[in-house]
């Protein structure tokens, strides 16, 4: 399909905003009561539903439930059965670290061990991103290579860091089983290749893992890391190859930068702490004549849906609506509200089930959903519609793809 | 997408319980009157429908009737169009006869025939188990073997037998044409080889005709045998494989039976005649504590679909319902009510109308469905499914598969 998008792409004006509010998707606590988007008071985002289409899409394939690169690849039109990024390479990308073929960049997690190497807290009870960088510094002063593979290693944000081990020639695997066991009472898993040329990796996952842990002893809190989402370097085409779009990307978590790197975005500054929404705003005021396409990326909506704090993940909506008007102000020739996934509070985890899609533009047809909402959405003219569908039906809206066949 | 779910799936203490109400979709006689489903009294389906998700699934593709082989394919999440399987196979594992590498077994039907061979019944007038029997005892009195191939026939159920060709050596072909006509008023087909390695079993096929004629000449009713489903020996991967899940089989007919044993169910015992029903929910509760996936099958609702009989399909739908409060009892984690196509009584025959699909789990959101009918179904929040999407939903609502990505 993408192929066949390629092919009928055109260069407009029209300006496309697509909105991923992250982890949108909720669920009601008991099976009769509201979610989290129709608990929220969004005046700017019902008035916006009763002039937009609707609908709901699964980013993956039904049932399943996606981590956020897979969405976020669903949603820039990248079959993500097809198209694998390992978070790892992601990670790296968005910090602006360059990663060479051979190389392997894998995501870890600082966590909380108890006595026996017990795992108490796979996120070492969310450090701030300062201790996180006090950390890496010390970790970085006694890791610099093992066995002659040099070790690179880079503070994420609050208990997350990445390693690249960089290839001397031989290219480094990425096939090997991760050191996170994804539970707590149990020990760090023996990271296992599965593969010859995995090997190496394996040896160099562990003994950074036992390195590490003799490093920070002496704390309490930061005293263990766990690996998974190994990756070498993945290519993707480009926005700007498939789409003939000039696209941007305004988000301030490093993952979502990388992935929007990975597929050819430039990735715009923001300034401000954490989500930063005004700084985000600046951001896509500041640059909205040089682009056609952006990518404007809310991440409070799952974390607090991670956290299970249904009444946080409705004040994080009711934060973005009031900061609507003020895109709405730009006049985007087609805007989409839509999210990665959902992350309903009441599972405290990404989910399977399908994501509220919002499409507003000059060419929608009349639609009953009046709320940008899980039921109103099932009222929507869209329908249930899969990840890789949306950034066609963007495009068509934009009046971007020409016609297919004669 | 099997793949992919084989390796997201894993294993928990959650229970699914799958109930397939055989051929439950069906038409209205007029088009403004009601189904079968929606002319029905069932209070509990209702009060069930009322918490639970609502949807429609497609067991094969859209316009596309499907067989009880591939329309349960699709419900077990094996695509139909990939994984094929013949009747004659599903049958002779379905009685217990094992089937070797390079056997053909096929789906036979006693028939009625009049002068010139004219089939006038397709059925034999449905004879009695007891008749079935005692035909076929006949039947292999003279028939042992053909060409000198060994031929086995065995007793299935009314009209229905089946016949196992063994293989000495040279695998026998199952690529050739029906002897059943499918309709009345014409003589039976002589079946013809598709392909070099079928000549022999047309060769045999044909030769059994003539033989079972001549052998039940001197009975009115029972004095023709039609042929269609020819299958060699199919491989599945398994429902444990695939699934993590031990899986269970509760059925009284010996196709499905036989269907669930190729995809690794175990298959239990059930007391009684016919659909069995209380013999059915007896098992179920023996086994509960045993198997993580029960598949439990209602024959009777697609039986009288296929003799037209909207009065009776309308009470097996009720007699159903009236057992339902015995599952639910059993407080299964993930509930599923659906079937495995339309069998309307206005047709009295499968059709491709989608079949109303009901999920019940702790996750599920809102839906305005009220009851287990097609028109309820289209207000419920599943949308309209593929049949292969159904075991992914159902795998997730139980929490039983890991996230995809990172």
């Amino acid at each position: 399909m993408i192929e066949t998008i390629r092919e009928l792409a055109k260069k407009t004006d029209e300006k496309i905003l697509m909105v991923v509010l992250d982890g949108i998707g909720g669920l009601p606590m008991d099976i009769d009561g509201d979610t989290e988007l129709a608990s929220a008071k969004t005046p700017n985002m019902d008035a916006l539903a009763a002039l937009s289409q609707l609908g709901q899409t699964e980013l993956v394939a039904p049932g399943i439930t996606p981590g956020s690169g897979p969405g976020h690849l669903g949603l820039f039109g990248y079959d993500p059965l097809k198209f694998l990024v390992g978070r790892g390479a992601l990670s790296a990308v968005g910090i602006g670290v360059k990663l060479n073929a051979g190389d392997v960049a894998v995501r870890g997690n600082f966590a909380t061990l108890g006595g026996d190497r017990i795992v108490m807290d796979r996120r070492a009870g969310r450090p701030s991103d300062e201790k996180n960088a006090e950390v890496v510094a010390q970790l970085k002063e006694v890791i610099k290579e093992i066995d002659g593979i040099p070790v690179e290693i880079y503070t994420e944000s609050e208990h997350r860091f990445v390693v690249v081990f960089r290839s001397l020639g031989t290219p480094l695997g990425a096939n090997l089983s991760d050191v996170d066991p994804q539970e707590t009472g149990v020990q760090p898993m023996t990271a296992v290749a599965h593969d010859e040329a995995s090997q190496t990796t394996a040896q160099l996952v562990n003994s950074f893992v036992t390195q590490a842990e003799a490093a920070l002893k002496g704390d309490g809190q930061v005293n263990g890391v766990l690996f998974r989402g190994y990756s070498d370097v993945p290519h993707f085409p480009s926005f700007d190859d498939i789409y003939k779009l000039r696209a941007a990307c305004i988000a301030s978590y490093p993952m979502y930068k990388g992935l929007a790197s990975l597929v050819g975005m430039d990735v715009l500054e923001v300034a401000g702490e954490e989500d930063a929404l005004s700084g985000k705003v600046e951001t896509l005021k500041k640059n909205w004549g040089e682009y056609d396409f952006f990518y404007f990326h809310i991440k409070k909506t799952d974390s607090t849906g991670e956290d299970g704090d249904f009444a946080a993940k409705v004040k994080k909506i009711e934060l973005f609506d009031a900061l609507l008007p003020e895109l709405l102000a730009l006049e985007p020739d087609v805007l989409c509200i839509v999210g990665d996934h959902s992350t309903p509070s009441k599972l405290a985890t990404h989910s399977w089930h399908p994501v509220p899609l919002l499409i507003r533009s000059k060419y929608g047809r009349k639609d009953l959903a009046q709320r940008y909402t899980e039921d109103e959405a099932l009222k929507g003219s869209l329908g249930l519609r899969r990840g890789i569908d949306i950034m066609p039906l963007l495009m068509a809206n934009a009046l971007k793809l020409q016609k297919y066949g004669a």
